[in-house]
């Protein structure tokens, strides 16, 4: 296994110890929990404390989304796996500045469950724990089963939303319906031409063939909707941008912001060979693209792959959109 | 060949062509050249222009580097060839304000030959071009022979340096001094996990056994100081860091600024679990870390790698480096 790990059993305890220290001015590990990453400085108008958590492997998802205008804590589970309702209660009472916290989670089923045994164990202390998932892999569960999607590169939307809502001291049953709106209307699709090695497995988990790509593989390598031939840049990109505006049914004209994430070994270069061909899908379709985004926002270990997400805007995404923000994972890319 | 890509021979132009468009608000191509990318609005106090240029396979760089606080035009090769002279040219047309225009360039032989063919050319149309090459890596000549060093991730500091002087409205001779300081002070270090694929060759430029690392490997896969067994990340993180200090001989403790870089294929985790350990050396030889930089910033196609630099800090380079810069192929990572 070719990589740059110590122990295979302790990838993340090594690399929470090193993000500490790289971040070590805006964020700090709870002395409750060393799987636990918090902002030091809350923005000053905040009133509602903004958690995330889930496996580790995604970075800079999720701890990387802690910081000013982002997240105030995030609970960090081992790789792939989700954290226990302690970390995530521990990540409560690291955000919490009014006994009202907001989970903004992927949609993973223990994610979800533990957080709820979370928020059973914070309603002790008088903390409110309520939660929003994002579901915008649109190969993860039917249209009409939305609920039951999971939530990949479309999540850094639902952050930053959440982060500038709660910047200006919205309430949390403002925030949800503001984070609710940009969920429902975030889509991505995951296109993988490799598999992953787990550290602790030491192996690649699946195969992906010569000449194949996985379409609409998951984050964890959840299978697709199809093993197809591995056409060029331009045919991937085309019927990438094509699911995610089937799955929208447009009736007229839209302004969307696009994502292209790498998903851990990707080339940027081949980002922007992508992007070429999505853009000329959604400008032919009748959108304007407002927003872009090329770089690693979510990624699977050491998967060669990438994700597309599109997501439709309003007045009110449009404005918050444009609002600062320094999630520490990301300011020095 | 599993890639995102068209035709092997054209990734370059299809990439310029997402690029520019994905940055559109921010960058153009040149109308004269198709591999020149310029930065739309110049900084206002800003009286020389700034430019680079290398092969492509390296993004971010060169052609991200391009915004305000940061270049303002560069010359974009084919994978990992120089830039022809009229590329230059053309760049230096491009960023051309008061017909004082400064190259910062790589150190790689092509590069720094075609430069100065283009300054010869610019010099009919009145235009002093001159250059400052970065060679930050130390494995690429031997001490006593930095002059013959290849510039990498450092370059990063080279450009930053630059691009805040010449915002403060210096002069073309006091730009000159300020980055030739910083590369003076600017040591990297680069092990390779992979081999890369250049894309219209088809196949791993070279092979890495398992089990094995390239230690000193250069950007372009030229050999390394040797090739030795893959050691633990900490092992690892230890011997790159060594390394650094040893080509310093620092005789007192100093500031510094690090930056670990993934070359392409190295999941973000690994960077932290190598920071941990570098850290950790670091501040054992007395030194403190001012600066923490991590991410992709100079990359390898699609290398599986990863380069280490310090930085010795000085008054001048603390106070350049908190100014604000965006590069375009960073302010969305």
């Amino acid at each position: 296994m070719q990589r740059f790990i110590n122990d295979p059993d302790f990838v993340v305890d090594d690399m929470l110890r090193g993000f500490a220290k790289a971040h070590a001015d805006k964020v700090y590990i709870s002395r409750d929990n060393d799987h636990v990453v918090a902002i030091r400085e809350r923005d000053r108008k905040r009133k509602i404390g903004l958690i995330s958590g889930g496996g580790s492997g995604h970075e800079p998802a999720f701890l990387g989304y802690v910081g000013r205008g982002s997240l105030d804590a995030v609970a960090v589970g081992e790789v792939f796996a989700s954290p226990p309702a302690e970390t995530f209660y521990d990540a409560m009472i690291a955000a919490n500045y009014n006994n009202e916290v907001i989970g903004l989670l992927g949609n993973y089923a223990g994610d979800v469950m533990n957080f709820k045994m979370a928020a059973d164990m914070a309603k002790q202390d008088g903390i409110t724990a309520r939660y929003v998932t994002a579901h915008d892999d649109i190969a993860s569960a039917k249209k009409g089963d939305e609920q039951n999607r999971h939530g990949i590169a479309g999540g850094y939307f639902m952050w930053k939303i959440g982060g500038a809502r709660a910047n200006e001291a919205a309430t949390a049953d403002e925030i949800i319906l503001s984070v609710q709106n940009v969920v429902n209307k975030t889509r991505s699709i995951v296109v993988g031409l490799s598999s992953l090695t787990i550290p602790s497995v030491g192996k690649p988990n699946f195969t992906v063939e010569p000449g194949k790509m996985e379409f609409g593989i998951g984050h964890h390598g959840e299978p697709g909707i199809e093993t197809a031939d591995l056409a060029e840049a331009d045919g991937v990109a085309e019927k990438m941008t094509q699911a995610l505006l089937d799955d929208f049914e447009f009736d007229r004209p839209r302004h969307v912001a696009v994502m292209i994430s790498g998903l851990g070994a990707m080339p940027m270069m081949e980002a922007y060979i992508l992007y070429n061909k999505v853009e000329e899908v959604i400008r032919n379709a009748g959108h304007r693209i407002d927003h872009v985004y090329i770089g690693n926002f979510v990624t699977s270990l050491n998967m060669n792959g990438v994700s597309l997400t599109i997501v439709e805007l309003d007045d009110e995404i449009e404005r918050l959109l444009t609002e600062p923000d320094v999630p520490v994972g990301l300011e020095n890319y």
